[in-house]
């Protein structure tokens, strides 16, 4: 999380009142998930078991996406729009929400849905956090 | 939009009861907005009076991730999560929405801010005809 | 095309010395091979022989990836990078043979992957027509 | 990176001769200049001065978008392409130099771009070591 706290105190212009301690959290969240979910997706590829993971490859592959995007929409402090910010952190936190459940019920055979499971529950705390954070 | 209609036509399985034309038309419209809004984004830091555009180019840059993970999500079929759907529907409709108001406001003095508002209000217009297909 | 058209039509500087007619052409067949690889792999998901496919879902994810952020660079003319543009495009030249001769191997037998495998051959057609043009 | 190594230490096949150490460092690389460049270029865009960093906004989209496809297709190990990894280390180590170059001219103005400077240099490192253990 360090760089994203480093480019947060570099930013050049008031962050505002937005709680910067949430938001870094939120963000290195959402990269960690992204990251998280593509290899998870990837790690239900290999399993002899793939037919039986389909659904959880294609939920793994959609919170990437949504966790990338938010990640990338909450790193830019410029012009921010608190509409935006919140639907891009409602849709992820859905989206999240979606993959822990799903890699949850495969945790208990495949460690990868244990490991991402995690993630995907740490990124839809970071999102709901922040949105409480936001009033 | 054809390669898209293409691609749901040879889709093996049942795509089940939505709208098959409005998802076609908001996938393609996503993948364009997404193109046309990281055109824009760039058109604008090539501007002399970039300085008066950092809202713009910052809306353009939220709006492409934005439309870029709402047409991937849109583009998968298998195990497809109706609470994703309509969450990341909304928020690439507001997302599209933010960026079409904003390069209204430019549309008459600069020309790319007027097709990508266009764009915009194409893609906001789908991802809404697609939540209301959705029931 | 149209939009990637209009788009470098309204762009407010010099283009320079770059094939526009080969420019667009590539840029569009970045985005709809991104498209199609995304909803290959999907189309893959859905097969009973998922098992089989598992090489081809890979590819596809990573020729979408590819694709998409070759799409970005090159929608992108202000400061342009000669060496970054060609280093993009031979990267996805490189994903789009890959992933054309992987999905031309199950082209008789699903016919998402044919479609695939043909918007593959056209975006690497159009990377190595563009870096010809580039001199 | 400790997400990164549980990731690969969960992968459920036989990840063949590929330096894990270097593989994981490249892979988190990745996604911090990807995360680091998205926030630097908006950091760029609230500077009073923007009308002087347009080429390093534009340094900073591409090396993002170069950065977040590369780190995730690095992340899939299954049926793994020695020509993709090479392709795609080989943009994104040429898309961190140019980024790295940009930034570093500003550091001594701009603590943001001394920090993504550091960023890429990191990432370009990372992605040539890579590149000399594949062999």
């Amino acid at each position: 999380m360090t760089h994203v706290t480093s480019m947060l105190e570099t930013y050049p212009k008031d962050l505002g009142t937005i709680d910067r301690q949430k938001l870094a959290e939120c963000i290195a969240a959402c990269f960690e998930c992204a990251q998280t979910c593509t290899a998870c997706a990837d790690a239900c590829l290999a399993e002899d078991s793939v037919a039986d993971l389909t659904g959880c490859i294609r939920t793994n592959l959609d919170c990437a996406d949504v966790c990338e995007s938010t990640g990338r929409v909450l790193s830019r402090r410029t012009g921010a729009s608190a509409e935006v910010t919140r639907a891009v952190l409602e849709a992820c936190r859905t989206a999240c929400k979606a993959c822990g459940d799903e890699c949850g019920q495969h945790a208990s055979m495949h460690e990868h849905c244990k490991v991402c499971a995690e993630a995907c529950r740490r990124c839809e705390q970071a999102c709901t956090d922040l949105l409480a954070a936001l009033g």
